[in-house]
């Protein structure tokens, strides 16, 4: 069993409807509140390598990420941090506070535990305070597929290209392009950080909507071998860059570079170069 | 070293202000909202025998014990779950949605990951419309010094009276005593969920002030050995009752049953029965 298989456990619990994105939303009077969780754990998060403050950069970018997937503007982060060693924790949070501040949100304290395996909750509390959050849902047929960045560094630092160590270890969440395709109108956005082709995916689930995307349009490290970092974009994950799905005459309100990989099609089937795209992406087995 | 030590290399990171209470405080223009985040595992919080059921609930309560330490009302809750095995899932979520529909609070979701450990971080998010929450630096000299319920259960639970098992599992977060606390005018509030004496010490430490209590007015359960429920109640931890801090004057506010179990004095030392209070209660240690 995946991560996917066990969501429908939990979906008809919590209601389909809020466990279909990259963030829970609620609704206030003063704007719609988005806010996500992420666990990260040294065995499969933190390679060996990664510095302390590097852990605490990430922590915290991968949950604003989800915030900017949903076109918000972050506000405050709280950590809940299970740890093995008092000494790494000063580092941790100079890395946490480092990413808050460069995203503009309040690093809020949170939660202290001894744990065996250093383990790391983010949660973030993210604010649109002029309109609705993009949702996976709301892709439409015609639609053009985007996404912002090069895509396969991360996986390319892990399998040691030390060029890309950095692009793994300190992520950049895409905070501004969220927020700039939420005002242009994009349909249906979410980060790629589980892989490229499992994000399609989950889009595709959600909007019930097919896809065609060309490999040659995938933008990729240009340092890079071709076919290794094309493979690292679509299946390998860590990469935290945004897709989204926009009509054509919206595309003129992109202030922003992004690359068009595909267009939205009425079937049910994704293809990449006019053949099925392996579903395959990032996944926790148990 | 211990939880509070390491909150001191947190404090100046985050700043002090922000560290000092059981949630994290954002204004926003339609209320205060509060967020709290908790860590539970296997080894520290889940005795044996403890069911998935019961686990779910806690990994909830916990948290909105802390909501309503504040005087708040809790309006959404986010688990990410570090699953051993996938069998466990489906009455851990169950538990987690029977506390969050008790409550009034929805469960929207989370993350899964994959873990050595059963390892649940629920985090909570709060709302004061009408008012400020209560924190832990307003207590004042001559303050009445007040307790919800009866103390100790936990513990005796947890150390093999059968009495007292399901205190230990399916604690109650006294959402609505802290709300009628906070509208009665109460000038400081916490849980103590670390026990009674080492909550005092916290109080005292934000409000900087003393407190005189008495033993015998500490509220225990009628059933148990007074001495062994006492050590319980002032050191154990795990009773999710409020201690809040409030004026003479204004207690004939409150709607609801409370013990009061001493006085704020203006120096800085807590004395039970005229003896200093030993500052011990349910801490991490690395």
């Amino acid at each position: 069993m995946d991560d996917r298989d066990l969501l429908e456990i939990i979906r008809p619990v919590c209601g389909s409807d809020t466990c279909s994105d990259d963030c829970a939303i609620l609704t206030l009077p003063c704007g719609a509140l988005v806010t996500s969780t992420d666990m990260l754990h040294e065995r499969s998060d933190f390679p060996a390598g990664m510095t302390g403050w590097q852990i605490g950069w990430m922590s915290v970018a991968v949950t604003i990420s989800d915030i900017a997937a949903m076109g918000a503007e972050p506000l405050q982060i709280v950590l809940a941090i299970g740890l093995d060693t008092e000494e790494r924790l000063a580092e941790i949070v100079l890395g946490a506070q480092a990413c808050c501040d460069t995203y503009g949100a309040v690093y809020a304290g949170g939660d202290l535990d001894a744990h065996s395996e250093l383990t790391i909750v983010s949660t973030g509390v993210g604010i649109i305070r002029d309109g609705e959050p993009v949702r996976r849902g709301g892709a439409k047929p015609g639609d053009i597929i985007c996404v912002t960045g090069t895509l396969g560094r991360a996986i390319l630092g892990l399998t040691g290209d030390s060029r890309f160590w950095k692009d793994l270890c300190e992520p950049q969440p895409r905070v501004r392009e969220g927020t700039v395709a939420r005002l242009a109108g994009a349909h249906a956005m979410m980060d790629i950080s589980d892989g490229l082709a499992i994000s399609l995916y989950d889009i595709a689930a959600e909007s019930h909507v097919g896809m065609e995307i060309s490999s040659g349009r995938i933008p990729l490290p240009p340092e890079a071998d071709v076919q290794v970092a094309l493979e690292a974009a679509l299946y390998g994950g860590g990469d935290f860059e945004l897709l989204f799905f926009i009509s054509e005459e919206k595309m003129k309100n992109l202030t922003i570079p992004v690359t068009q990989i595909g267009r939205v099609s009425e079937g049910l089937k994704i293809t990449m170069d006019g053949m099925e795209l392996p579903k395959k992406g990032y996944l926790h087995h148990w």
